[in-house]
């Protein structure tokens, strides 16, 4: 008997929920908290791995995110979100912001920006960005913002989030 | 006279370009690459460092590109894309994707996948993609794909842009 069992050898080739997976665990992505203000005036925000520039000219970012998220009431055209970039030091937001809604915003963290939109404290940097398009998906969405003003926050590597680990940028040369 | 020069000191905020680019080099990127055929049935392709998951029922990916781009005239709904993504031993697919186009398919580093669309050689993973949406903003847009099929490749770390730098993941303990 062969001592190499076919049925042990990795399956390369998957279908589209596989692949998809496969992708996405071999792509690494840094890290971002959205907040925004709810529809009644609270604070609302999530962590999101698809934060992502789209133009310069106007500054325009978009991002992704689940029509469950306790932030989505908040996604009309013409609202503001803040965009923060986090770093090692700064994770702790990255863990409280994907964790339960109602601690979220549970204590001295953050303080209110322009529009009364929270910013996060010691963070990398944050920028206030007007919703001008959101485009639903199935159950989740793309919102597309345009920049207009920011500040630049505590020197900090960049954060990532690679292999369901937080991580931060390295040398090629090793 | 003080020695500390005021104009010297850095201006922590800044209006909406100013902001965003700070912001942007502060985030760190997987690095990906984008192909597809022309509607003359050549191949296209560039570097992405917008790829981001938006859901996975059914698995749905989006990315951002520039209607200036060379693959712009394939971004049409119902036609498909391949999505790569790279580790620092294939970099040299990113550096070539977003050079000149003209050179971007000469050689034998790629080969014909499913629909014709063009696989690089020698990448981590690549997913084949049905384009679902294309939401134009401004000069540029977002291209929304629901993911069919893919197969896993070589062993690598994942690449990352940073500070205009290829990188890759490293530990958060230094």
């Amino acid at each position: 008997m062969n001592s190499h069992d076919e049925s042990q050898q990795p399956d390369l080739s998957a279908d589209g929920l596989e692949a998809f997976k496969r992708v996405f665990r071999r792509h690494a992505a840094g890290v971002a908290v959205i907040t925004t203000l709810s529809p009644d005036g609270s604070p609302a925000g999530f962590t999101a791995t698809s934060l992502a520039s789209l133009a310069a000219s106007p500054p325009l970012a978009t991002f992704n995110m689940a029509q469950i998220s306790s932030s989505w009431p908040a996604m009309t055209v013409g609202n503001h979100v803040i965009i923060h970039t986090l770093g090692p030091r700064s994770r702790h937001h990255a863990e409280r912001m994907a964790a339960s809604h109602e601690l979220r915003f549970a204590g001295e963290h953050w303080h209110p920006g322009p529009y009364g939109v929270p910013i996060l404290e010691g963070v990398t940097a944050w920028m206030l960005g007007r919703i001008i398009a959101v485009h639903p998906a199935h159950s989740n969405a793309v919102v597309i913002v345009e920049i207009e003003q920011g500040e630049l926050g505590d020197e900090d590597d960049a954060l990532l989030y690679h292999e369901r680990t937080y991580m931060r940028p390295g040398s090629l040369e090793v």
